[in-house]
């Protein structure tokens, strides 16, 4: 293979075809971010060709436009397994590659990365891609505003294919971003030039002229700015220019100070159907690679809320849905078309998100705020400061709790148990079926005096009919059976239904309980029926710390009833990317091996 | 008394001086925020006067400075109570007034909850008081990046008294705010004006400049800033001039759509001393009225860490030391006197405060994150996100936990426990001395596999010769006993010691142990000594929710040990302002209280 850097600029444009294929032929497998890395592969064939990685480090802001990056760095041969167990990742990661200079998942975390390699290494340089919805988030600000003198080998190149815009979010990013294209600069610019060219006038006035063009330059030159910002400004560049782009990073190379290179790309370029629907081809399922179609969804828990609040909405012109530039993913779709002033898309703002609900629901709202569960850890301290200490009633839908799969490790949603049963004034529910979902949003509707947490997993819902009705606070018994107590609470229960035959095989004739109600815990259900069991289990799909088994556990301390309880949770959230079926397995939550760890723990306890 | 809107300016002005002579004499006696105060007594009376509270809501960004506003409705009687038991609050608080429409205690959440307040009503005008330290918190960015069209009536007040001017952060927001107080901008136009107005020039010239001129006001204008940022732009406002402050307002009240005004404000106006040394007073303990002077501070934790952190720091050239805003507070004022290339202060940004130096230890050098408790809460997606996932051996000094008194309810420090345990690859202690405070720092500095938190309170460090040494996962029995084994970490020590006597007058000869390794625990000790015992108390001052008690009773689940543990923790995380005694007392973690609770477990025990 030749090294990039040598080749000629023919020999690039067929290295470029090359990859659009790959990743499209890949993905359209595999599933994966197809439009963000049809859009970079010039501007990442040109940052290898600029910079020696790993001596220079590259940083992605979201690591899920470094396909490219990584088909450059040794990973071209692996590239069919993207995504899939002991393939290669869904993001950059320093434990896959040396090139990965940090790992990558959430948005807004670059820059401050960058910022503390940079510190840390002055002889390298330390190169960031970051999206143009990522740079509104509160952390990309947070770092932008803290350059200092740290910054002096940071390169900042904001990958923007307007994923931000057309949405109702990122006025400031957007400002500064025009600000930065600086195109009326340049017509203002050329209009005052042409003042002075007419040349109709003295030399007074043309020098005075001057002095005004002076005085708009200083306000508004790339220097002018980059000094107010602490960044040398480069841009618009085009991003599929790759000439173009090489000037301007062999530019940013020699410059002694922080740089910020403003790229223009295109979403999805190189194939059809993700230029035309980039939203679509974002993320995207395994698709037919001819017609861009991909699979039909059964219904999910997201649809099944998506359609439960538009019902409850009709009925209470106080509700109101909030989401982080995620509508159409946590099932706001519909919502949004029929009611188009009561929802809000805060962007990738989550923090923000929670405390403009608090905002809300201290105004009489009730506030539905709607996010994937990794994303809710954002807004940790805001629960705890604006919620929980007001007790306002605002309802928290935690969308892709538990294992997500393709998505890995930094995406999992494994700690909102855990952070919610932390703070007071929170109750927390897990249906364990799709109409339970629709019971529990009915139940807490009109809640005043806590907030509600309800978690769910990115899965199809579940159809079981449950015997009675939801209560909160109550559990329900499926099955009577002895010995052996089963409770599990959301996506656990379909777990356990699914080996319930093969219990009875090993002699395990269980009671199944489905517990939805997480806090509060069925304390009637623990007293008076726990003593008739020898062996209790609780199942959940969450990290095992403060998790429902420890509620259990430590409900059980408090009221001196000293019984072992069997936690069956995750033992250790470095959870790797694979399909979730197979990842439920290893982490022995599904099918023989949870089997083997409920055997397991009773024949230990004999 | 004359209600300040009808009152001419001779009666403002001896108003204004009124409530500064309150301000000072009251905080001179019970401590608080006073440079912050004198210097908005003009614009909350100018508030005051042009809006109409409650109807008109008024959010304070960081309620530190809203005493004024406080005396102004309805609780002059009652402010020398100020931040005492039962007193008035140190911050902004609706439970308190219902003129105040937000809680605030943690810097950057004022612009969010304005923006959802203002969603949820369309009859009120929502006034932000926010700081131009705050207003380059990520969380600010944030929600003025997502104004939007909720927007509409939403008035903010830049409060600029120059707070993080002088520091090494913010380059964004001073960009910002130098952008919008635009006098390069004014600059500009005069120089056009001149120009056009020499009058030497043809008509069809002075057409050219005066459209060149329009391009540049369309560019530069209050009214494109607005358009682009989505804000009017007033300012800046002379803070201390009444008038000038009113007129801007009320044309703000006018406007439709958001306004943002900029306003100059002096720090401790007012009083001498304050305006001399504005970082001394902004928070302050009881000072001498006359001299300025407050009483000396015995040595506490924060300065025996910001000493061991210096006798490090000189035999290891990799370690760096990182806060929030805080370099004194933290006890790292002599460390940036001698290092100062070794520190970083990265503003209220604690989210890319842990992500930096994640970006740090990935490097290879030796961070030293310090935070107050309260605010490390603001970072937690980024300790799981960016360390725990990446293994960094990053050491997170966590000040301030525990009970701080006088702050309050948001700045307690008492989910600290619950979020590290949470999370995995940290390891966590609290001292129970001053000397162990430096055994632990000593022994973990080259720790490369795992994160470190060590957490300690805002105290007088506890002076006690613990036997033996120091060692992670080794707790030290101090006393043996018989029957109750009394096991405390951190603070709680202290209190232990202090009712020793008394307890064994009430017939109960503890054994006592100090137990500053939170995780891992002392496996050994509570296997081998645990069953010697018939009363088990854990003992530390936090919440009682996935705590140090929560662990070891987890612990003994997992390994069959059915013992019960009586957790001496806090029960309820609402816990009011007032002396740290008082309160310490009231949770009934010192004295007689303390002994209570325990007596009253081995009784019912029995």
């Amino acid at each position: 293979m030749i090294d990039i850097k040598k080749m000629n600029s023919k020999e690039l444009e067929e290295k470029a075809r090359k990859i659009r294929e790959l990743l499209i032929t890949t993905v359209s497998r595999t599933g994966g971010h197809l439009a963000p890395n049809l859009g970079v592969v010039e501007l990442t064939l040109a940052i290898h060709r600029v910079f020696d990685s790993p001596k220079d480090k590259i940083v992605f802001d979201v690591g899920h436009q470094s396909y490219v990056h990584k088909l450059l760095t040794g990973r071209e041969e692996r590239f069919p397994t993207l995504r899939q167990r002991f393939g290669i990742g869904p993001f950059a990661d320093p434990s896959e590659s040396e090139h990965d200079a940090f790992i990558s998942g959430h948005a807004g975390t670059g820059i401050s990365a960058a910022l503390g390699i940079a510190k840390a290494r002055s002889d390298s340089k330390v190169i960031v891609v970051i999206g143009d919805a990522s740079i509104g988030n509160g952390h990309s600000m947070e770092a932008l505003n803290n350059i200092g003198e740290d910054g002096k080998n940071i390169i900042v190149i904001l990958n923007d294919n307007e994923m931000s815009i057309g949405r109702n979010v990122g006025t400031l990013s957007n400002f500064l971003s025009k600000l930065m294209s600086s195109t009326t600069y340049k017509g203002l610019r050329r209009d005052i030039r042409g003042i002075i060219n007419k040349g109709k006038i003295g030399g007074k006035i043309t020098s005075t002229l001057e002095r005004a063009e002076n005085s708009v330059k200083q306000f508004l030159s790339p220097l002018s700015i980059s000094e107010l910002l602490g960044f040398k400004f480069y841009g618009s560049v085009d991003g599929h220019n790759l000439q173009e782009l090489e000037d301007y990073l062999i530019k940013a190379k020699n410059e002694e100070g922080p740089c910020f290179i403003h790229v223009k790309t295109q979403k999805g370029k190189g194939y059809i159907f993700a230029e035309e629907d980039s939203e679509k081809f974002h993320g995207v399922s395994p698709f037919n690679l001819e017609t861009g179609q991909t699979g039909k969804n059964k219904e999910s828990y997201s649809s099944i809320y998506g359609k439960k609040i538009c019902e409850l909405a009709e009925k209470d012109d106080n509700i109101i849905a909030i989401s982080g530039a995620m509508i159409k993913g946590v099932g706001l779709g519909e919502f949004e078309k029929k009611y188009p002033d009561r929802i809000k898309d805060v962007g990738i703002a989550e923090g923000h998100g929670v405390t403009y609900s608090a905002g809300l629901a201290i105004s009489g709202k009730k506030p539905y705020l709607t996010l994937y569960s990794t994303f809710m850890q954002r807004g940790f301290s805001q629960l705890i400061h604006d919620i929980s200490l007001q007790k306002l009633p605002v309802k928290l839908m935690i969308d892709r709790a538990g294992i997500v799969g393709e998505d890995g490790k930094t995406h999992n949603g494994i700690y909102d148990i855990g952070m919610f049963l932390t703070v007071p004034n929170f109750i927390v529910f897990a249906p364990t079926t799709g109409k339970e979902l629709t019971e529990i949003m009915e139940k807490t509707k009109n809640i005043e005096k806590s907030a509600v947490m309800i978690r769910y997993p990115r899965e199809v819902a579940y159809e079981y009919e449950l015997p009675g009705e939801f209560e909160i606070g109550k559990w329900r018994e499926v099955k009577k059976g002895e010995k052996t107590l089963l409770i599990s609470t959301g996506s656990m229960f379909q777990e356990v239904i699914d080996i319930e035959k093969k219990l009875i095989e090993y002699g395990i004739n269980a009671t199944i309980v489905s517990a939805a109600s997480i806090k509060p815990l069925d304390e009637k259900y623990i007293v008076e029926e726990f003593k008739k069991y020898d062996n209790i289990f609780v199942l959940e799909e969450g990290y095992k710390i403060n998790s429902f088994g420890s509620s259990i556990i430590e409900y059980l301390n408090e009221n001196r009833i000293l019984k072992k309880i069997n936690k069956l949770s995750i033992e250790n959230p470095s959870i790797p990317h694979g399909k979730r079926d197979i990842l439920m397995k290893e982490l022995g939550l599904r099918g023989d091996k949870l089997i083997e760890r409920i055997k397991g723990s009773i024949d230990a306890q004999q």
